[in-house]
């Protein structure tokens, strides 16, 4: 039960042995661990609380920014959240044997497509120590083994965290090893990227340095959560009124997250009338613009002290940060060609009231998710209607857009004869 | 046009550049190129012919054998067999555009979940020149440019089918990079999986060397076409007349393919009256047998001078030859551990009357395709009612089983609203 008794594969392994029973667990059964999980997480929350003091106390000493220690620190309410988090996993529907497709074949055979966990998935984060606990419900829901990979920092609250997903999972009358976290150092984390065969899945939640160290290493299938180079692009026809907005919104409403806009588009057509405006808006709120020579021009005297020239540099960063790069371009066509070069395939809206124009970017634009007159900041799975996610994924394979419950699981095909051979 | 002039980078930027033309085809010009190229085929079999005959006589010259000699042999039979697959193509539904899931959210925005084509796919594959065709064929219904690599002995024979696969969609409007041939080389086959951000996936059709190579090189995503250590499962309950037939038509119908049945697992309850029955049917059709002890003494001495001891390497191999695996088991339990021990996750069959027994089987075995009371052999596109395929997936991720048109697709969230912002 110690993870430190075994080394990160023994305990793939034992995550592994204890798949089956995950997979098969009635919706009854993981609700309860789930409600469960929820409950200890407030009775315990003064041992949570403790040990969260021990790793806030050595990450101060460490020299932790004030950004990270507040990303390490729980606290009541903190863990209410958490565990209602857990409390809403559970009145998800089940994905685990949903049946997707049925029909009889012309040979009389009985065909089901059923959806079906995959098995072991890893979660591998960073310092927030929710992620224990979210990965973990989403994880048990979805009807898979998981084994979670912390940041050493929140080492001991982690523990404690796994410690009462556990034992959740225990009084529900599943196996232990159900949750499983394992260290935090570098060699773990090879190791479980290698565990082809016994771990189906490794998730990273963290930034580029993280997956980079993946991808190095990595011989298990890994789903990236994206990173986000999001565009707003204002069309021709735009309501310059809904463009300000969406422009403000897409940017400003939280800028550090990966469905945040980075770079705007300004149709030239508008870009006279648009860009005052949007730019005092931009400005207000304190975005720092990084303009091309066309957006200075239409942008005026007035404003001008206070644009900074953009760099080609710019149009490929995700800033997360109060900055936005701005472009006027001269067609629809070029908003998307400037989107395929540099957009990483996340969230890109159009604000235009031209239907056609609106069908043109929702079809040519290729990413995980188009806006149509809206802010691209909706990109998540609770807002789609999915739930709780594990992430966003810019991929095209498997798993585009939110990584929720189904996205956690594979399908299998079930076939029923009466004796049928091949002829 | 000619592949000698570019590098394999240079063909798949040119894949690339035609991919979006590609995936915004309607299902009518997507129908005629696959028309088109089926009636050219056939209208330039001289020259297909002319083709094929210079890689044959190439091809005896390097002692090819006849089994890869006849794998590369085209006759106006195969080419008509070759056309009339495109035609059938043609007439399966387009699923780019399929409308997945749609909804209205709390908050008013219009959500839709649309089906969309993935990009750039390669095709790697050895001797049959057919893949060319077939792979092309679904590539474009799928809305996808593909890159082909075929093998280096039917380099005239893929230069030909290619050339006509281009010309057919050039008449239909589409840009010729949507078929692009590479060279038949490994440096071509690194360069090829090593084009990230360019190339979207790439399906190895060959053997086992062929993954090896790609798994060592590749950063594009892989999906393989599997191999499949196929077992069908004799319950207690089975009726004995129904698992004679259907274990040996896993067996015996073709057992060179990856739905072949490789091993035999009995039930104790019924292996007195079952293993000579079965043992004797499949050894009068040539089938070697490798048995456990138990299984040797269920046989009787009259057929114990046919049957081979056998060893551990033989629970497994994927014979892909007339040899069965035979074992005697103590329960469906023990049944099932046997499979999630040696099994590729491929097809998997239980014969039973029970039904309890048959639900344990469908649940608690982990493959691509489970049957109840049939043959392994149905595994296929075609016979699920997908339509062609591009061989059978057994990794969980993105397609598990038959790799349909569907399956060489993405999906992608298209959200409407009318100025929405995010609170």
């Amino acid at each position: 039960m110690d993870a430190s008794d075994q080394s990160a594969a023994q305990q793939c392994a034992a995550a592994k042995a204890a798949a089956p029973a995950l997979a098969r667990a009635s919706r009854e059964l993981k609700d309860a661990a789930l409600m469960e999980l929820a409950e200890s997480l407030e009775r315990r929350s003064a041992e949570i609380l403790a040990a969260n003091a021990l790793d806030l106390a050595a990450g101060e000493e460490a020299g932790l920014s004030d950004a990270l220690l507040d990303r390490l620190r729980l606290d009541r309410s903190r863990i209410s959240a958490i565990a209602d988090g857990a409390r809403e996993v559970a009145r998800l529907d089940d994905p685990v044997g949903e049946l997707l497709e049925e029909r009889e074949l012309d040979n009389g055979l009985h065909l089901q497509v059923l959806r079906a966990a995959l098995g072991v998935v890893a979660v591998v984060y960073e310092a927030r120590p929710n992620v224990t606990i979210d990965a973990a419900g989403l994880c048990i829901k979805s009807g898979n083994a998981c084994v979670l990979r912390g940041s050493a920092t929140a080492e001991r609250t982690n523990a404690v965290l796994a410690s009462v997903a556990r034992d959740a999972v225990v009084a529900a009358g599943l196996p232990a090893a159900a949750v499983t976290l394992v260290g935090g150092g570098r060699e773990q984390l090879a190791e479980l990227a290698t565990q082809k065969g016994i771990v189906d899945l490794i998730i990273p939640r963290g930034g580029e340095g993280l997956k980079a160290a993946l991808e190095a290493v990595a011989t298990v299938p890994v789903l990236y959560a994206a990173s986000g180079n999001c565009h707003v692009y204002v069309d021709r026809s735009a309501d310059l009124a809904d463009a300000v907005a969406i422009a403000v919104n897409s940017k400003v409403q939280r800028p550090g997250v990966c469905n945040a806009a980075e770079t705007l588009l300004v149709h030239r057509d508008v870009a006279a009338s648009f860009i005052p405006l949007v730019a005092r808006e931009l400005l207000a709120a304190g975005v720092e613009l990084r303009v091309d020579e066309a957006v200075r021009g239409f942008a005026g005297p007035e404003l001008a002290g206070q644009l900074v020239d953009a760099v080609e540099a710019d149009w490929e960063t995700e800033f997360l940060d109060l900055i936005m790069a701005v472009r006027v371009v001269d067609s629809l066509e070029q908003a998307i060609e400037h989107i395929a070069l540099y957009g990483s395939g996340h969230s890109e809206a159009i604000v235009t009231a031209d239907e056609a124009a609106a069908d043109e970017f929702r079809h040519g634009v290729d990413a995980a998710c188009i806006y149509v007159n809206a802010s691209t900041r909706f990109t998540d799975g609770a807002v789609f209607g999915m739930g709780s996610e594990i992430g966003i994924s810019t991929q095209k394979l498997h798993a585009r857009g939110p990584i929720g419950l189904r996205e956690l699981c594979t399908i299998k095909y079930v076939v029923t004869g009466d004796g049928h051979v091949r002829a």
